[in-house]
């Protein structure tokens, strides 16, 4: 079924030479077929195409966008279980998170559509005219958003479906009027082939245009580099390491043109758990930080890496009890297991391994760790402020609330922090939610970081190194405004405006009219 | 009156041995007092300074902040004559301009007071949780955006008030939330340090913490640079030239932490006119052409530097008979004419010269030029798609609207395009509109670039090389957007919630809650 082909638009393509061997993660065994890496021929007719396709992408109504990215959710459901069972074949996780991350990827697809159809989004404004104002008229000036352009998605290796190819970057671009040229993860290949399939199949039955949606093979970093770098990309969107994003930052950096490069590059997402909170709550809280960190056996960006607490025995006492109850996992592939084992180890030159949890069967299992340290000992020793991606973390006990302090203005950016307290202690901890606010993204109270909610509010991101980029967030509808610039008409005629403009709102929106909102 | 200091929050700073000499470009004579050009220990102080600000202006509500905007625009009031006759003293511009301007800069001021008075702008976002959400609960997860911290601005040559030191950077920044770290522009320093002491009055009477506000001198790089580079930087505002501001993007995206710099570097703003509304008001159309070009002695981001017409021999014979009625002027300083003259000279290497305006007496006075050339020409020669920035434009000539299309189709990014005609030409022309669309921040229909609206809906903006950053603008109320990033909260109790967020809607704002926009 599987072709190992590049999709370029509406055709598939393998000119190339260089054959890429899909892994069992959890046997060590290949899975056919040999993908073809993409050519610099390839990458070139698929931006080609891209553009081409935005010349009348760029100007379809939100219905029409709506009904594609519909059609798409439509196309992935029809796999069924091929793609079920390719998804757990390659990316060693089990069958009820492929199942569930199913789920979510069909709802990001069906939110976005709902969002576009809606068409509030695009922050539509207008300023009416004024003739008689002196001693000059005043113009009628109305704006809205616009797409971009072309943008190229590099999907992450930890989501291969609600972050690869059909996944938030690609649905909020498209969901934009940008089409998509997609480089496939390396790690996850037949199951990016039939999620890529899928999209073209909705994009040829809702009437879209040839390179609204591309797919490259590639398993280093020569075709991505040149899709970052290819003039007609206007956008980057990206989920992965801080090594593969802060490159393509500085790529893009240097481009003739320079773009935006959202790259979303994880970080340790730290977790305070305040003393009342701790002392009345341990036990519990003690199995839902093994929870989160070992779900999904540690590979989420979300994933708690630090936790900080006023040192305290009896929950020291707890986790040395309950980790070696928390089982590993199969790791997504060989070189995330290589990175996780080698963070580890650097992790026991600079802290005490508290517990370690156990270590199932597979080619590429790994085991929960836990760590600790004390205040000196974290601030003294940058490599334990890294991420380490996988089932491992880090405790902080720390002395006194000054500390916390200290350590929490130490902090650079992440996506995450969370606080455990009660609303007393919360207030009196009201100068550490200030200072953690101002280093992530989503400040979360009273709950572990693993598990992101797609909505309106959500926001996936953070100051660097959490993101390249802390103005967006790369989850939720606020990510479609990654893809788009505003645009403003003076004096434009109505029958000439876009429909979101037009005088007599036929498509029922949101505006801002005169500094008030209002249909 | 004038002290010749930097202002370092509260304080004035003289710490520096070098001197700077500002000059009447109308008489070449010098104008005291000297200028002490910051040392790197005075920006260092204004720094720090600005970040421990930003401890208490983030979370100051948008009446508190307004008062001290409004108290700004009261204190530049008062400044009176003095202030005009130094910005005239100065820049060469006459006192009509200058009052003008000044105008423009507190109806800018009370613009933005307006705008975060009402609050709205701060985009809340609430996703209301559901407890008995199956498998997992869905959780309270509420956005807003946030002030990103202390800004470096570098004000204009071009505008001495309003996009300079209270322009529209530091206006847009400081309602933001963010305090400001102003790199005086050397070309009007008695005029910034008058208005930059109106900033720290207004600062002191509101109750602004020191350090809300700093203003340093510097003539060349060396200070900007390190302000650009300095580690409690988080974003730049530049209105400049190229040069100027691509060397501030590429230091900026070296930094080790990078940080959105937005850099508008002016453009050509090409100008249609198609054929039957050349045809017709050919003749009141060059008169408008030669009035728009001369403008400020044609010193303006949105000067009409292309003007591109089917060719038609009476709109190029008014023009001749036309172009020597239209009066140059002194220009800003002695570099910016030499670089008009530097382009004028290039200009005429590749372009005819169709005719030229009188030049008047001054230091630095210039003359209009109009160049002409036909598509061919303008196609081959790239310094003529250069910005010449002065009173001076260049008329191309085409032999059908193919060559229109392909004109437009090979334009960079531009902060504007216009085109004249009437709605049926308009509509006959959708493709050129279209074109043009993508290429610009603003789309003129009948009428020349010059004169920018301070609204809602203004886009002073555009694709690279007319900015940095495509996706904002420097001017209107959407500038805000800058200077903050979305910062989500989940499960957080209301009472420490920002108001904005809390679930009585204490502020009376306009939200998304479960995705309906309401109050």
């Amino acid at each position: 079924m599987l072709s190992g082909k590049n999709i370029i638009g509406f055709e598939t393509s393998s000119e190339g030479t260089v054959g890429i061997q899909a892994i069992n993660p959890a046997t060590g065994e290949p899975l056919g077929p040999l993908f073809f890496k993409a050519t610099h021929s390839e990458l070139e007719k698929a931006v080609i195409k891209a553009s081409e396709a935005f010349k009348t992408y760029r100007n379809f109504s939100g219905n029409k966008k709506a009904e594609f990215l519909e059609a798409i959710a439509t196309e992935i459901e029809a796999l069924g279980d091929t793609l079920l069972e390719r998804y757990v074949a390659e990316s060693g996780l089990p069958t009820g998170r492929a199942q569930g991350e199913r789920g979510r990827t069909l709802s990001q697809l069906r939110l976005f559509a709902g969002y576009i159809k809606e068409g509030s989004w695009v922050n539509a404004i207008i300023d009416t005219p004024q003739p008689d104002r002196q001693p000059l008229p005043k113009p009628d000036i109305r704006a809205m958003e616009r797409p971009l352009g072309p943008v190229g998605v590099f999907g992450a290796s930890n989501f291969p479906l609600a972050f690869s190819v059909a996944g938030g970057d690609t649905v909020s671009a498209l969901a934009a009027g940008c089409p998509v040229v997609y480089k496939a993860h390396p790690s996850h290949l037949g199951t990016s082939e039939l999620v890529g399939t899928a999209i073209i199949e909705a994009a040829k039955k809702t009437g879209m245009p040839d390179g609204v949606f591309s797919l490259i093979i590639d398993d280093g970093v020569e075709i991505g580099q040149a899709l970052v770098k290819h003039p007609q990309i206007k956008a980057i969107g990206f989920t992965g390491s801080y090594r593969g994003g802060k490159a393509i930052f500085d790529t893009a950096a240097l481009r003739p043109e320079p773009i935006p490069v959202y790259a979303e590059m994880g970080s340790i997402n730290p977790v305070f758990i305040l003393p009342k909170t701790l002392k009345e709550k341990g036990e519990a809280l003690t199995k839902a930080y093994l929870g989160s960190v070992t779900m999904g056996v540690g590979q989420f960006c979300t994933n708690p890496g630090l936790m900080v607490v006023q040192k305290d025995d009896t929950f020291i006492e707890n986790l040395k009890k309950e980790t070696p109850k928390a089982s590993g996992g199969i790791m997504l592939n060989r070189g995330i297991q290589a990175a996780y084992e080698k963070g580890i180890e650097q992790f026991s030159l600079g802290a005490e391994i508290l517990s370690t949890g156990t270590q199932p069967e597979g080619f590429t299992a790994a085991k929960p760790m836990i760590f600790s340290t004390d205040y000196a000992g974290f601030t003294e020793n940058e490599h334990l402020k890294e991420e380490v991606f996988g089932p491992s973390s880090l405790v902080v006990n720390c002395q006194s609330k000054e500390e916390i302090l200290k350590l929490a203005n130490e902090l650079s950016g992440h996506l995450t922090a969370s606080v455990f307290g009660t609303e007393e202690e919360l207030t009196a901890y009201a100068d550490l939610l200030q200072i953690l606010e101002q280093k992530v993204g989503r400040l979360i109270i009273n709950a572990f970081p693993t598990g992101v909610e797609v909505t309106h509010a959500m926001v996936h991101g953070g100051p660097f190194p959490a993101t390249t980029n802390s103005r967006s967030t790369s989850v939720g509808t606020l990510a479609i405004h990654r893809f788009t610039r505003p645009v403003c008409f003076q004096d434009m005629p109505d029958s000439l405006l876009p429909d979101e403009l037009k005088t007599a709102n036929p498509l029922n929106i949101w505006r801002k009219v005169d500094g008030e909102i209002r249909k």
